[in-house]
C-alpha cells in the first residue's frame, strides 16, 4: 500500500494544529503516503471534521482529537500550531510527549505593511522554546519553509523543496529526514544543530517577500548535494 | 567582450576585502564577466598582488588599491571583510561611499566545537549596521551563501546557486540582481527588504552544517520563480 521506510512502519503522526493550512498540508501528505495520521486541535469536533475531509480526499487513516489526545497518540507529533499559542500549547502538553520525537515548525513571525519579519525569541528560536519546555523530549526542526498551498494543493504531485532538518539527535533528524521524504518531490536535508533553527524559521519571511514579488509559492533546495 | 547588461555598463565594481576567500572568488567572477575591478585592502600591496593574479587569471582588468582607494573608485563596492572589523571599516569609509549602492555579504558567525553559529548583531545584521554607519549610500545585502569555494575554482564553470538580494531601494536591488547574473549560473533573487537580512547572513550558519554532514559546498536555490 505505500513504501514507507522502515523507520516510520508502525508510526502514527499527529498533528498538533492540523486543521490550519500548514498542519492540514503536512497531514494531507503524510496520510497519502500510507501513515496512519491523527489532526489535533483545539476542538476535538474541527479535528474530526477535518481529519474526515482528509480521510476522503486521500484514502488515508485519518482521525481527530483534541490536542492532548493527539499527543498521546502520537508516535511522532508535529507541532504546527500559531506562534501565538506556541510555547503554552507545548507547555501544557509536557507528559503527553515525554520520550517522544517532537517536530516543531512553527514560524515566529510578525507581519506589518511592509510585509512579513521575524519576531525575537527568548530562547533563541521556537524549536529551542518548545525543547526548554519539553526536556523530556526530542525536539526537532522541519517543514518551516514549505508552501501550505503546494501542500493542499492534490493537482501538485510533487512539492519542489528541500525541508531542512534541525536538532541535536542524529537518529531523530535522522527519522524527521525520512518523514520528509514520505512526501512526493520532498528532500529532507540536516541543516545543522538546533541553535540554528532561529534563521530557518526567520527565512520564511523573506520567502513571504519572494512571493509577493514573483507571485510565487517558493521553497528552497540546497545545492551540491 | 561581454554580455554585461546595460546597468552595469562602463561601471566598476570593488571589493573590499578583496584578499580574503569570498572576495576574492567574487572579483574573479566580476573580472572574469568584463567588469573593471579594483581590490581592496588594509595593505595597498596584498591587494596589487591579488589583483595581479586574477587579472592573469581571467584577462580581465584588475587593480588594487587600499580599502580608501578602493572605496573611492568604486561605482558599486562590495564589502567581504571579516565580522570582526566590519563596522569600523565601515564607518571608516562613510565619506568615500557617499552616494553609492554598496554590498554587503557579511555573515556575522561564531564558531565552537559544535561548529558554527548565528552571532546577534546590535542592529539586527551586518547589512543593517552597515547602512546605519552609511546613511548617505544604498546598502544592499547579497552574496551570503555563496561557496568561495566555488567561486574560485576556474573548473567550475557554473555555480549553481541563487543568491538573495537584500534591500530597500528597488532600483540598487534590480541593480545587485544584475551583478549576480554575471556569474555563470547564479541568479539573483529578489528576498526581501535590509530588516530581513539577518536570516540569510545567519543561513551560512546552517550551510556549514550542511557542508559538513554532506561534505559538498552547498548553496541554496529558491524553487517555483
Amino acid at each position: 500500500m505505500s513504501n514507507l521506510p522502515e523507520s516510520l512502519a508502525g508510526k502514527t503522526v499527529s498533528v498538533l494544529g492540523g486543521t490550519g493550512p500548514q498542519g492540514r498540508g503536512l497531514a494531507r501528505r503524510f496520510a497519502a503516503a500510507g501513515l496512519p495520521v491523527v489532526i489535533g486541535s483545539r476542538s476535538a469536533e474541527r479535528a474530526a471534521a477535518t481529519a474526515a475531509e482528509l480521510a476522503a480526499a486521500t484514502g488515508g487513516d485519518v482521525t481527530g482529537a483534541d490536542n492532548p489526545g493527539a499527543a498521546t497518540a502520537g508516535d511522532l507529533v508535529v507541532v504546527a500550531v500559531p506562534w501565538e499559542g506556541h510555547g503554552e500549547l507545548v507547555a501544557g502538553l509536557a507528559a503527553e510527549l515525554t520520550g517522544k520525537v517532537v517536530v516543531d515548525c512553527v514560524n515566529p513571525l510578525g507581519f506589518d505593511n511592509q510585509g512579513a519579519f521575524a519576531l525575537a525569541v527568548e530562547e533563541g528560536s521556537a524549536a529551542q522554546q518548545a525543547q526548554a519546555l519539553l526536556p523530556a523530549s526530542t525536539v526537532v526542526g522541519a517543514f518551516h519553509n514549505v508552501s501550505a498551498v503546494k501542500l493542499e494543493d492534490p493537482e501538485v504531485t510533487s512539492v519542489d523543496t528541500d525541508v531542512l532538518v534541525l536538532g541535536d539527535v542524529r537518529e531523530a533528524t535522522d527519522l524527521v529526514q525520512d518523514l520528509c521524504a514520505t512526501i512526493p518531490g520532498v528532500r529532507g536535508v540536516y541543516g545543522g544543530r538546533l541553535r540554528n533553527a532561529h534563521q530557518v524559521e526567520a527565512l520564511t519571511a523573506n520567502l513571504i517577500s519572494v512571493n509577493r514579488r514573483y507571485r510565487s509559492h517558493a521553497g528552497v533546495r540546497v545545492t551540491d548535494l
